[in-house]
Formats: structure tokens, sequence, C-alpha cells
């Protein structure tokens, strides 16, 4: 096994409290290399954020989590206002890093919720470490359990395509759209996999198709543009792929080239399915338009990765980190509680509900 | 001006008769670099075919002409039998160098018929030559009215999409797809044009965006899965692609990745046309499930052009170079003869009838 392969053995996201850091897979120079990266301070974690070291909602979601508790203890002060002040500012710094996934500030609410709910510093900080840690663990169970639901929709020997990263790098394990692979091959379903390459960052090659193979699990890669064919040719059963925020009409963001798709999956009557923690649901968002949606800089296509100038000097670049697809392109959004079907406003506040139930 | 943007100033391809030599501009370099190619004998032809060295159905044409011509031209026999026999099995070979374009297949045999209504190795020779230089010239006349036909379906300022790189860099000069934009910049259209990078050999990047960039066009940089959110957003009028083979009933293949490009036009009203010379129609193919779709190296995928690895060692690819957009999905075939609208079984037969008209 080499070394990049090992490393999946361990979580993408971790806390290492006694070294005060947030410890994660540095994503960037996978798959030729596998790195740990420590995160002591917000810059540096808002720095890992914003360069995509650690990426994938649920995965940001968690690393802020752990960032936020780590910069709270390091806080030296017995004035609470002045604690919570501090602490208030440090989830906002951490928010700004990415403004598409909810789940950065999904994350940081639930930790501020209890940091206001705390009456102390030191009452605090406790409560901050528990959060986080509930929230890592929670990220875990509720992946297993997209996969299981995920998993009721496929038959054995069944074509899957995938776009991006939704997997287990984008997720503390198993991932969300990847979870229903994991499962199927845990128990014999003999999947067959196709993972878009997903320019410009190549998720899908990097990581997708380096996590898939190293789990021994069937995996095909192609570029973005053979998707259509592959659907064409009638090796696809069912895509699925994760999210990055879901409106409250289920409209989906997710990773450029996703809306493409699902476009052409409709045309083949194909469900697209999309795997999405109820952490990804932003009910106040009526519809997709309402989802802002992070450019990035035209290095990204013209330059990075290449030995040479793949792109002539100065031309102009659109490069939009996600897209939004419409739901009426979207067979079902699968969350931790179950398989939502259209009209998804209803089913996706039922979900919500589901969560709140589980709270209390 | 730099040095690659002045080697647009050439043709594409063309003949150095007394070098012995097809001279082509080598297109797996640009835009870094601007190096033209000398190919002396058919294998250099073929291996140059092969590599993309000179690439776009209509360019691969011409190239092959000439290289017949020389090939035949430096055969010392005056056994006409002999001669023939020899020519025919070279044409046979550069016919083989890539099987979907039919240009390729279309040029060689107007050469070969030219061939065999000689009646000496003399009178070939010359034969040859003036065939090759009428399929040479013709493709400049065939690009510049299907530009003309293209224009009479824009108003000023819209904007287009175009797929890999249907440009002056797959023709003589003009192009297919981009003689539209040609035409529009000379007479002050403002057309906005929008350039798929095509993976995976970036075509769309390395060529589209460097031609009309150097023209002084103006052109946006997109990756391939940007292309439906341009469309979503409003930004594009019409997509132009060019095409490597047309059936008869309309069905085209052209460059992987723009069946999704066609899927989503549909979706959004956007008209899709495809630009056709001709020789690119190849009727005795009833629909497009008729067309050999060339697969390529897993390498061209995994590791051309790029500094690291970006995908895990030994991961299967599939890397088919073409791909087939169903006549539906297509508003018109723009040929030298104008504008063919459905059902194309008809208007793509009249085409090919006025080009017999033509020859009388």
């Amino acid at each position: 096994m080499r070394n990049s392969d090992m490393i999946l053995s361990l979580d993408t996201v971790s806390l290492d409290d006694e070294g005060g850091a947030v410890v994660i897979i540095d994503q960037t120079k996978l798959p030729g290399e596998a790195a740990l990266m420590r995160l002591q301070t917000p810059e540096q974690l808002f720095d890992a954020i914003k360069r995509l070291c650690v990426r994938g909602a649920p995965a940001i979601g968690v690393a802020a989590a752990f960032g936020l508790y780590l910069a709270a203890k390091k806080l030296d002060t017995s004035d609470f206002d002045e604690f919570r002040r501090e602490v208030l500012k440090t989830g906002e710094y951490l928010r700004s890093a990415r403004p598409t996934a909810v789940n950065l500030s999904w994350a940081l609410s639930r930790m501020e919720r209890r940091l206001c709910a705390s009456c102390s510093a030191d009452q605090a900080k406790a409560a901050l470490l528990s959060e986080s840690n509930d929230i890592f663990s929670e990220d875990i169970r509720v992946c297993r359990a997209i996969g299981e639901h995920s998993l009721t929709l496929l038959s054995p020997g069944d074509g899957i395509l995938t776009h991006c990263n939704a997997g287990r790098l984008a997720t503390i394990r198993y991932g969300t759209a990847t979870s229903v692979m994991y499962l199927g091959h845990e128990r014999g379903y003999g999947l067959r996999i196709f993972a878009d390459e997903t320019r410009p960052l190549l998720q899908g090659a990097r990581l997708t198709a380096f996590e898939l193979k190293s789990a021994g699990i069937d995996v095909t890669l192609i570029c973005d543009g053979m998707a259509a064919t592959v659907m064409k040719s009638g090796l696809i059963n069912a895509v699925f792929v994760g999210c990055d925020r879901v409106a409250a009409n289920g409209d989906a963001a997710n990773k450029i080239g996703t809306l493409s798709v699902a476009i052409a999956a409709k045309r083949y009557g194909i469900p697209f399915y999309v795997c999405a923690p109820t952490s990804t649901l932003d009910l106040e968002i009526k519809t997709g338009s309402g989802i802002v949606i992070e450019e990035r800089d035209a290095e990204e296509v013209t330059d990075m990765w290449y030995r040479g100038r793949m792109a002539p000097d100065g031309v102009k670049v659109f490069n939009p980190a996600f897209d939004v697809t419409d739901s009426d392109l979207i067979t079902a959004i699968i969350t931790e509680h179950g398989v939502a079907r259209p009209p998804f406003d209803a089913a996706l506040r039922g979900m919500i509900e589901k969560t709140r139930i589980e709270r209390v």
C-alpha cells in the first residue's frame, strides 16, 4: 500500500486537543503526495479552507467547529463579555472563507449558540469542545445513514455516475454520494462507478477516483464532457452527487458541472440523486437563485497543474465554483432521515422536523 | 505581436512542392510555442495526424491530399500499374490514421479517383497536384461561405458558445464554426464568444481562445462543465460547433463533450448549429450509431500536460475522442450551400446535390 493510500485510514479532519491543532489531510497534494496539515490559528484555518486544503461542505463545517473551539480555548480572559465578543468575531471571520457551502455557517452557528448559552469562559470552552465533537461524530452517522437510504435505490451490478468529490475526503468518513458505494462494496453489490474528473480543480480525478480505487471499488475516470455519452450508451443506472446548499424548493448548489450532468440524466431517463445531510438544507432561501455562487481565480482554469501554457496569455476567464441544479431535474434528495421526493418544499421541511425531534 | 500570434498569418496546412514537404503548424505546442513541421514521408504525415499535430476534419483532409501527392511524385517507376498500386496503398495507410473524421477519407477518395482516371504516372502526378490544390482552395471558399450563411442567423451583440476548435486551425483559414466569428468581427457585430476548454486535449483553451484572442475578438474561456450555467444565465444566443462526420439523418459526430452542450442548449431554448462542409456529410451512414468513435489513450486524461499526478496510478479510464449529437438536438446544419433544417434527410441530400451541380 502506498503512503497516499494509507492516509485514507485517517479521518479527513480531526482535533489534536493537546497539541492545539486541527489536523487535516491536505487535499491539494493528493493523490501524488500524502501530507497532513496542523492548523493552529484561525488564519491558518481560513487559508486552508480558502485554498481547498480542506474542502467538501461537511468537512469544512467540522474543521471550522474545531477551529473555533481551539481559538476560544486559547483566549485568556476572565471577562466573559470580551471572551464572547472575541469568539463571535473569529466565527464571522471563518464564515467568510467560502460563501456557497451552508455547512460552514451551520456548524459555526451551532457553536455560537452553545457559546451564548454559557455563563463563563470556562463553561463555554467545555461546551464548545462538546459541540464540535458532536458535529464530528454526527457527520459520520449522517453519512452512513445517507448511504443506507441510497442503497435502497440500487440493484447489484448497477452503474453509477458521480461528479466532483462528495466522498470520504469531503466529510469525516464514508462521504455523502460515495457512502452508497462503500456500503455497496461491503455488501458485494459489484457497483461500477464512473467518476467525472471535475474541472478545473479535478476533485473527481484526484480525490474520488483515488479514494474509491484505494478501497478496491470498480471506478472508471472520465472527463466531464464524456458523462452524457456514457449515459447515452446505457452504462449508468443512477447519478449520485453531493451538494453545498439546498434551497427550500429543492434547487441544489453543487460543484460546477453538476447542472450539465443533471440535464443529461433527465434526457436519458436516469434518476439523479442529491445526497444532502440536513445540515446542507437552507430553507430560508426559497429558490436556487438566492444562493451566492463563489467565483474563483482565472489561474485555476488557465495555469494550475500545468507544465506549459494551455491558454493564451491574459485571456478572459469565467470561473464559477458552483452551479445550481433546478429541482425539476432532481429525482430525490437523500438525507440521513430518508429519501425526499417532489414536491420538495414539504419533504424537506419534514426532514428538518425529524432532526429537531431527534435533538429533543 | 508574439511569435505564436504571428504563426496565425500562415495557412494551417500548405504544400512546399519544391522542398517536397507538407508544412503544418504544430498544434500540440500552441499556444506556448509556435512551430512549423515539415512532413516529407507518409509515415511522418500519419504520425502527425495520429498525434494531432494537424487536426480538425478539414485540415486533415487537405494535409492527406498534399501528402498523397508528394508520395506519388516521389515514386520513380514507368510501370503505371505498379505506380497506381503504390499510391492506393499509401492512401489506405493514411486513411487509417483516424477513423471518425470523414474528410480524411473523402479527400483521399477524390485523389484516388483522379489517379484512376489517369493513363500514366506523369499524367497522374499532375492530376494529383491539381486535385490537392483544389481541395486546399475549396476549403477556404467553403469556410467563408459557411460563415456568411451563419451570420444570417445572428444579431449584433449576440453571445455565442463553441466547443473544441472548429477554427482556422482546424481548416486552412476562417474555420467552420469560427468563420461567423471572424466575419462578424470584420463587420463590427461585437459578438461575445464563450469557448469551452474541451478536455482532455484542451483544443478550446489552446487553440480557439488563442486564435480568437489573437484576432482581437471578445472571447471568454470556460471549463466544459460551465457551459450549462452560462446558458442558463442568459449569456448565450446560439451555439456553433464543427463536426467530423454527419449521418444521413443529421446525427453529427464531433469532439467529445459536444452532446452535453447540445442537450443543455435544448433545455434553455438556445439554437444549436452544426457547421459542416458538404465534405463531412456521409449519407451512406443512416444514423449516428453507424459512426465509428475513436478511443484514445488513458494517458491523455490522467497525465498529459500535468506537472504532478492528477489521478491515482493505474486507474481505469474511458477516453472516447468524439460523441454523436442526435439530430433532434440540432437546430440546423450549415454547409457552404446554406442552412439545412429538419427533416435533415432531404435537406442534406439537397446540399450534396448542389455540390454535384457545381462540379459539373
